[in-house]
């Protein structure tokens, strides 16, 4: 990669080369579990020798020179030490997912300008230049209610004397948090925030027209300290500054974004006076520099779960320091922030005939709207479908392959892959379609094991354990071949098992028959490249017409911009919140049969799957 | 002084010394004007060479190698400089002037805590961590309104599952500001303090007994950047930074207090949970880090009149970062927080009978209530009761003259010093005493002239400029003759006449008759060493009998300790900084009259002054 970085004495090779800029996967935060972070050195003079967990982890490969970066450290007074970091370790380059779906919305935003003129102080008026701005807005408006944030008053003396006119600048019509010399009201943006746990996206918006002036997204830093949720809150735990570590990464990563549509749309930070910021509930958390401990255990308590709104300058964002940064509230310590965006934006909560609405992730987030209202639960549906515990799995990266066809006759197989590369490993919705195509054509039977009697070079057995080969080692980027186990199957079948009980759970508790769902709404990274008769065949979602399932992006996004739009909406969302009934999967009795049941392809209970039923007549008898 | 520092090439002695520790004593910051920054150093190798100005203010001791620190610099690869500092012009330790008299105010503090039991979370409880204790606050207490601040929310997953009981901090019955674990009912204490402008006074106050643990004071640090206001709002507005520089000196003075307090009492830091803090308006807003610019400017206005709550963590103390440090609101910009204080402790605002209040300082701060309210007026009397621009003056420290009496037959001079050494100068109180007895003794005249035929060796010439002998050389600590000037006597009748005159149009304004007076209340540094006749004699007071004049000491600082005990106390002095009828004496026409009336010993129109009158017929004809 021709990056050199200068190693601390005994430092990891992974800490070394995250401080020098290289994007190194580790998805369990240096604990030598995953075995992501290998590398490759030829000559390891300078290093230390391999630890037990890197033999067990890299086999037969140790002889190649393979390591795991987080076990190998650098000794005192090494050589400069070249280290090859194999194409599939690298954080890749992110295909951008659109934001979901715009809801129309009354442009109204929280924050707002407006231009008053205020007298010169004189020598026989004796009032502060506090009062002699509360005394003219209140005769231009009428509000006596307006209160002066400290912020706000410290800007006064310049502020005033500068032009005649001054902008006051409202915060939910409650409160003034800055004031400007001149007339500025025509420069009045937003920005709408969802950090994900893998990624954080950014779109800057014209409050004065409500147009999204640009959008960008990034990596989400944190994804360094381990790509999962909870290797995060360990090591949020591990040491005493690393909360506030994991805090700053992820304000960083927002700075970065803002940096880029400010430049690019040619606005002002400074311009910028509201940020709403969703994100699921540790996202929520980490970003307030709140404890995130309880968040991992049970019975899973969150700090908070209303909106939260706290000074840009306070929070380090570098846009106007008296911006006000606006967290979107949560639901549970399982269902946060972007789950609520997921409704805002779906309009969900409006819905009159019964909807279902997954946000698929390493939770899934189900919500069912019906006449009474929402209710919703959270599946640990595990990282299956983002790739990871998926032996070639990646992220929605470029390289991944996207869909995949298996085709009849030789099971020759068809693929599509992100950003038109060679691939180098699955993506979620490739995974989906593995599945469903094995499953199609009679290659896996309903408990997701390699039929005996298929007959194909592709089906091979590694290491004790079943594959079938997807791209050849010479078609493929990594020089591999890329394929999938029984025991990857076994991992999205779980996934699936526990997507479909929860949404299985919820119809049940508020007594919804599938045939009364007007629609599912799935939200998420896999966006456009979900097939829809796939995700019905291995059972993930109630089996319902095409027709009835829309894909919508990245809703929590678009939810964020709609309350960045509305103050109504924003206060919606506490309402949104506050009223959802969250069912724990975990308290319910009937979660262990109803999951066993899921845990079959499409399910055990074939009458629920009329799609499959018929399709089960076509699969070819192996 | 035996102390070393190193200094910067082309550093001025000043800085090297204030930066070595030193408290040279400088009045105007450094700009070679005031001449008090005077040292004398033998070898003058590797120092620039006098200035124009060094030899203007130095004259013949120029040659006794006296420099003015301010404007000698250290040259590049200078060999070691011994500098000696007069003793004059050291900063000294200042005789504590006692808080004054303790208002009796029922004791309820601004700041409560109470102890709540909160339910530990469980699975089928779906509360956040805020919600479960809010939950339990209103069933306990009722008060729905509370509101939860967000450094209170990050408190709650440690405090609320450490022990069972938690301790609710409230600040102002509206907000909860801390929550800690366990029952710390029994911990709660305040800091009064009084942030003047040549010294800052603190006090440690049981909030739960109302009993002041301890107190301490020091000298305002910010003194080594000038001695006078001006000097510091013009350093404050010469650098980007020197604003925030002038704040952390303020507070760097504050924690030193604290830390000394807390270690007397025994009492830990973090258990100090509110400072009522008052101070002159540019003390007050030096200390919140607002723009001082325009309070040294006509109109002079102030930023902000109301009180301000900010966070201790906010301000840079060093108590419970969530503590509430309150700022008692102002009236003016020369009437600030500290004369609200006076107000609240001597409770003027209660009297029926009319009643003057005079807080002598540089700014003069006279109150007067009558029936109808309380009007106020700053009297522009200038530093000389403080001992600036007078030649042989210091403040109330050790070594000064604290009362002076002058003899009948040989003009023989008895006096008192603090501190019991050999004296160094006079402060405020000798300087009054000292114009008193030569008028007196008939050796000045209604103007302040020596008479010419009053024959004394006390009495002599230099440099052209009358001149009394008090202390000879040998008796004195600085070896040289304490003297006072017909300029110093000319300074101290610009000063009393600025004070009466502000008296006078009170009195006029508000129709109040000198025979009404119920009483004259006296604040400030002198304190006990003012002589009750000698006031009247120059003329700084209306003459009313002794019996009616008080000196109620630090009136300020007992102020703030009331605010301190009670929450009504603190929300009263709002009120009574707002109704205060603010005079302000430059836009009073008959100022010009009054004043030049007033420049007399006692004043032009003797009827006003009766007991001066009648002495007046026993003073020697010279």
């Amino acid at each position: 990669m021709g990056l050199r970085v200068d190693a601390y004495p005994n430092e990891t090779v992974l800490d070394a080369a995250i401080r020098g800029g290289v994007g190194l996967r580790s998805e369990c935060g240096g604990t030598q579990v995953c075995g992501k972070c290998r590398v490759q050195v030829r000559d390891q003079r300078g290093l230390t020798p391999a630890t037990p967990n890197e033999r067990k982890l890299l086999n037969e490969k140790i002889q190649a020179g393979y390591r795991l970066a987080c076990a190998t450290r650098v000794l005192p007074d090494a050589d400069p030490i070249m280290v090859v970091v194999p194409p599939e370790g690298v954080i890749r380059k992110r295909q951008f997912v659109g934001i979901g779906s715009e809801q129309r919305v009354g442009l109204k935003p929280a924050v707002s300008k407006f231009r008053v003129e205020v007298m010169w102080p004189g020598i026989s008026d004796r009032m502060s230049d506090a009062e002699r701005l509360l005394t003219m807005i209140r005769r231009v408006r009428g509000d006596a209610q307006l209160e002066l944030d400290f912020n706000a008053v410290a800007r006064l003396p310049e502020a005033l004397r500068r032009c005649k006119a001054v902008t006051v600048v409202i915060w939910d019509e409650k409160r003034v948090i800055s004031v400007e010399a001149g007339d500025t009201c025509e420069s009045l943006y937003g920005l709408a925030i969802d950090v994900g746990t893998s990624r954080i996206t950014l779109s800057l918006l014209d409050l004065n027209s409500g147009v999204r002036l640009a959008h960008e997204s990034v990596e989400n830093p944190q994804i360094s300290y381990g790509e999962d949720i909870l290797t995060r809150v360990t090591y949020s735990q591990a040491g005493g500054d690393n909360g506030k570590h994991l805090q700053h990464t992820i304000v960083a990563g927002i700075n970065e974004l803002t940096e880029k549509v400010c430049a690019e749309a040619n606005v002002s930070p400074l311009s910028v006076c509201e940020a709403v910021i969703v994100g699921n509930t540790v996202m929520h958390h980490l970003a307030l520099g709140l404890d995130t401990k309880y968040l991992a255990r049970s019975p899973f308590t969150p700090v908070i779960r209303e909106s939260v709104s706290v000074r840009g300058a306070e929070l380090g964002l570098s846009v106007n320091p008296d911006a006000i940064a606006h967290f979107l509230p949560i639901v549970d310590a399982f269902v946060g922030g972007d789950a609520v965006g997921d409704i805002l934006s779906s309009g969900l909560h409006r819905r009159g005939a019964p909807t279902l609405l997954l946000d698929i992730g390493t939770n899934t987030e189900v919500f069912l709207r019906d006449r009474e209202g929402l209710a919703c639960c959270s599946c640990a549906s595990g990282p299956a479908f983002e790739g990871v515990h998926i032996e070639n799995g990646i992220k929605a990266v470029e390289g991944a392959l996207a869909s995949i066809k298996i085709g009849v006759g030789g099971f020759e197989v068809e693929y599509s892959v992100l950003g038109g590369v060679e691939p180098v490993g699955l993506c979620g919705s490739a995974i989906i379609d593995v599945v469903a195509e094995l499953f199609k054509r009679g290659l896996i039977d309903g408990f997701g094991r390699f039929s005996s009697k298929a007959e194909t070079p592709r089906l091979t057995k590694i290491d004790g354990v079943k594959r079938f080969v997807l791209v050849d080692a010479g078609e493929s980027g990594t020089g591999r071949d890329i394929m999938v186990s029984e025991r990857d199957i076994n991992e999205v079948m779980l996934a699936k098992a526990a997507i479909y009980t929860g949404c299985s759970i919820l119809m049940r508790r508020r007594r919804v028959a599938r045939g009364e769902l007007s629609r599912i709404l799935i939200a998420g990274g896999f966006g456009k490249n979900l097939n829809r008769m796939n995700v019905r065949l291995i059972g993930l979602i109630p089996d319902v017409p095409s027709s009835k399932i829309s894909f919508i992006g990245n809703a929590a996004h678009a939810g964020a911009e709609a309350a960045l739009r509305s103050r109504k909406v924003m206060h919606l969302a506490d309402r949104v919140a506050r009223e959802a009934e969250y069912i724990e999967l975990a308290a319910c009795e009937e979660f262990s049969e109803e999951f066993t049941a899921a845990l079959m392809l499409p399910h055990r209970k074939l009458e629920l799957f009329e799609t499959v039923n018929k399709l089960g007549d076509m699969r070819p008898k192996l």
